[in-house]
This record gives structure tokens, sequence and C-alpha cells, in this order.
């Protein structure tokens, strides 16, 4: 490994390649699953809770994981240590002629690609951020719910509902008026010393920063609770956070025609999660 | 053109290509359309509609429709005169930096594939299929209902239930437990001279020979409803028939512990759809 910038921005199977072939199944139906995170100076953050998520990922979905091995390897030929970026993973179930039928012999594609670090406003950390109420209701699948899969048309549509560069991220509702999580990140709501965050037993993204701060709650010496909320119970919240693995955690200020004041809940947890 | 075999089996923007890139929303997040249908003898078979389809479709999902001469243009580049086979139409909102928004200056990526023409038993017409019963259940989404959209894992899953090859196809209930589709085919129920189709405003997919059957019906004196049907409902039926673009129609004749005499409904159906 050297310092300067690598050239390739993906692998496909751990080789450069002119592109991924179209009749991959991840194209043609979104058939498996990804991974998004910072690799920061070349080493891929909490790798040990992305890989273990991959893998359980996969598992559900019927895919073969790749190996620990192969993907470490991706990594290292990808990105430089000087540098911090973000590495995304995808794994299809692989090429097969026309039809939803799996092949008994059909074997995955793994990709992986580097990206930059997305820039978000520094106010988003000192002030936090403003959500919009998504029209857009998340539909139920239980077979499907908790997996960062690729079949993400609901993300897409209802981030087309803004354009105001002011709004960090929307909240979406499932069809049963639950609060399940906003477009790219997962949400807490903080009353008095007990942390909410909802169950996602029906729909939504399991992310990795959403397990690292329900194992770190008891830290912070908030009784951890997953549970089913609605929106009026999430309006009461003396805090609201949202987090990834990308921005670590944001305290929402402003949603749904209400203010809160900035606390310092944010930041303990975006500690917690980028470091 | 010519009789001898087209080597192309896909092009890309109307172009022989290495593959699709790894960054297109296609694959990101199955941000897209597609369409599937016959081409005989080099000629796409009915082909006013399956255009207006997708048309219709590009627009409920907020992405510029290739137009009618582009996608005629690589039909006929990969087509022969002399054979039957399948093309499949997909169209991406293109390629785009991670995450979900969507980019102002976005172009589509169109991709256009050959197959062989699928090969069924002749039973299946002459004597008629068998369909299981799903387990998994079509999730609501009342913004992406109707739409062949490239989120297809409902299908992938509900197909993955069985390997029988006497099974000809797998019907879905909706999570209201509503008749709503099966796996890659519309339904229709018929009741004396009545004849059903679950409407499709929660899931499911509007397809071209569904269109048509509709359409048809009153030649055939049969009076045409498109409503919410329960499974007891459906299986109190004088005649189940499953259609898609590819095979026609079928009668079923065997589900869920019930079997039904062989009519003929499905023959001239299927000849209505497949001439």
């Amino acid at each position: 490994m050297n310092l300067e910038a690598k050239n390739n921005q993906y692998l496909i199977n751990g080789k450069p390649s002119a592109g991924l072939s179209v009749f991959d199944r991840g194209l043609a139906y979104g058939d498996g699953v990804f991974r998004t995170f910072l690799v920061k100076n070349g080493v891929p953050h909490h790798w040990e809770l992305q890989y273990q998520k991959l893998t359980q990922d996969c598992l559900a979905m019927g895919l073969a994981c790749p190996s620990n091995e192969e993907l470490l390897s991706d990594i290292e030929a990808l990105f430089d240590e000087g540098s911090d970026a973000v590495a995304k993973i995808i794994v299809t179930r692989g090429e097969s002629a026309r039809g939803y039928a799996v092949p008994a012999d059909i074997q995955v594609n793994r990709v992986v690609t580097k990206s930059a670090p997305p820039t978000y406003p520094l106010s988003n950390q000192t002030q936090g951020v403003k959500l919009l109420l998504c029209e857009l209701k998340l539909g139920l699948q239980a077979k499907l719910a908790g997996i960062k899969h690729l079949n993400r048309l609901e993300n897409v549509l209802a981030r087309m509902e803004w354009s105001d560069v002011n709004i960090a991220d929307g909240l979406l509702l499932d069809s049963n008026d639950n609060v399940i999580e906003c477009t790219m990140s997962n949400i807490f709501a903080r009353f008095g010393s007990q942390l909410i965050t909802p169950a996602l037993d029906q729909c939504g993204v399991d992310g990795i920063a959403r397990k690292r701060i329900i194992e770190h709650a008891k830290y912070l010496k908030l009784d951890m609770k997953i549970e089913a909320m609605k929106l009026d119970h999430l309006m009461q919240a003396d805090e609201i956070i949202i987090c990834n693995s990308l921005f670590g955690a944001w305290q929402v200020v402003n949603f749904n025609n209400k203010q809160w004041p900035k606390q310092d809940l944010d930041t303990q947890l975006r500690d917690m999660l980028l470091n």
C-alpha cells in the first residue's frame, strides 16, 4: 500500500471490470443486500459488526456470503491509508436467465465501491437538524424487515418528497402509522432516562449504528426499550436522535411543527459511533 | 436484417457494452422499471400496449421514458426475423453518487436484452396447471402498486417456496388476505358469466395480458369486474385462469386441495393473447 490515490473506484468479484452483467439479479429484481461504512485511513470502521450484519442479511436471503478474507482484500486493494472514504459492499444472488426461479448452481456476485465521504453542514452537529414527516408510508413485509436489501424504492420515493437542503432526513411511518425510521437513518427518542427505538419486525432497516446505540445505552445510564411507537408519542420525547454509520448521530431540533432545545446526547453518541 | 442469429444478447443505451455501471441506481436501489414480451419473427408483440405501459410506469416513477424510436431501433438491432425470442426492457433512473437523493441532471439508462422463449409443458395448455398458495404475503404500498418496477424481492422469495416442477406458479395474498396475483402472472376467476380479477391499488403488477383480458371479456359475453377478492371467494370459482404476456393463459385445475375440470376459457384467452 502507498499513499497515492488509487485509481479503481470499484471491484467486481475482486477484479477491475468494465461493468456488471445486465443479467445480474441485483439489477433485475434487487435480489441482493448491501452495506455502507466508513474506511478511515484504509481501515474499515467497525468491520466486525459490518461483516456480522452482512452475514446475517445474506443468511436471511439465502445468499452465500463472501468470505471475510475476500472482502478485506477488496478493501485493501481499493482504499488508501492516507485518507477517509466510504465503502459500499453489494452482494447479489448472481446472474441467471430471465425469470424469478433461482438456478441451483448460481454464484453470488460481490461489488465493492469507493466513494468520497459525505459532506454535511457542521451545524448538523452543533445546532441539530430538521426532519420532514414523509407522506409515503412503509409497507409491511416481515420476511424482509431489518434486512438491508436492494429493494429500496420506498426510500428513493420518500427522499424525492423534499429538495430543501435544510431538511436532513425524512421520517417514515409504516402503513399502521408506527414510527419506523428515516430514509437513511434509524431513530431514537429519549423520555427522561428511558431511550426508545422502534421495533423493526415488520419493516425498516436494522442498522449498525442503531445496534451500537442499543448496546451503549447502559453506559449512559439510559434504560433501553425496543418497541412500537406512534407519532404522538415521539412528539412528546425530550430528545430525538437519528443515526447511521456515516454521520454518527444528530439531534432532531425541528420536526412536525415542533422545536426542541439542543442538548448533548447526540454528541456523546456521535463520539461513540465515529471513534 | 438477415436471418442469421445475431450475436449481441443485449444493448445498453443502444450500444454493445461490457456491462452496466455498478453506480447505476437500478442495481443500488431497484430504481427503475421493466417490461418483458415476445418478439415474433423480429416483431415485438403488441408493442403499442407494451410501450404505453412502459410510459405509464416511467411517469409514475418520475423517470424520463426512452423514445419509441430508440427502443424499436434496439429491438431491430438485437432480434432476428427468422425466430421467436423474449425481449426485456429495463429503464433505470441512471447513475448517481451514493445516497438516495436524485441529482437534477441524472439521465436514465436503458437496457434491452434478448432471451430464448420459455419452454413450458404442453400439458399446461391441454390439461391445466397446479398453483401453490404462497406463505409470503405481499406488503401494501399504494405508491408502487401496479408498476412493474425493479423491486421484486417479494416475487423472488415467493418463488423460492417451491421446487416441484409440477407447480406452475404460486398465488400471492396481500397482508390483508386479499387475493392479488401469482409470482409471474395475473389471475382471473369466472363465476357463471361473471369474470373477476383482483383490484391492484395497494400492491401487485398490472400486466398487459390482464389489461387485454379485461378489454376482451365483453366479446366472450362475460361481465367483467375488478374488485377485492378473498381466498374463500376464489375457491368457489367455476374457472380460475392465470395469464402473462409470455405464456398467454392457463387454467388452474389444482389449487389449495381442490380440483377443477378442464374447460376452454383459457384456450380462447390464449388464442387472443398470443395471436
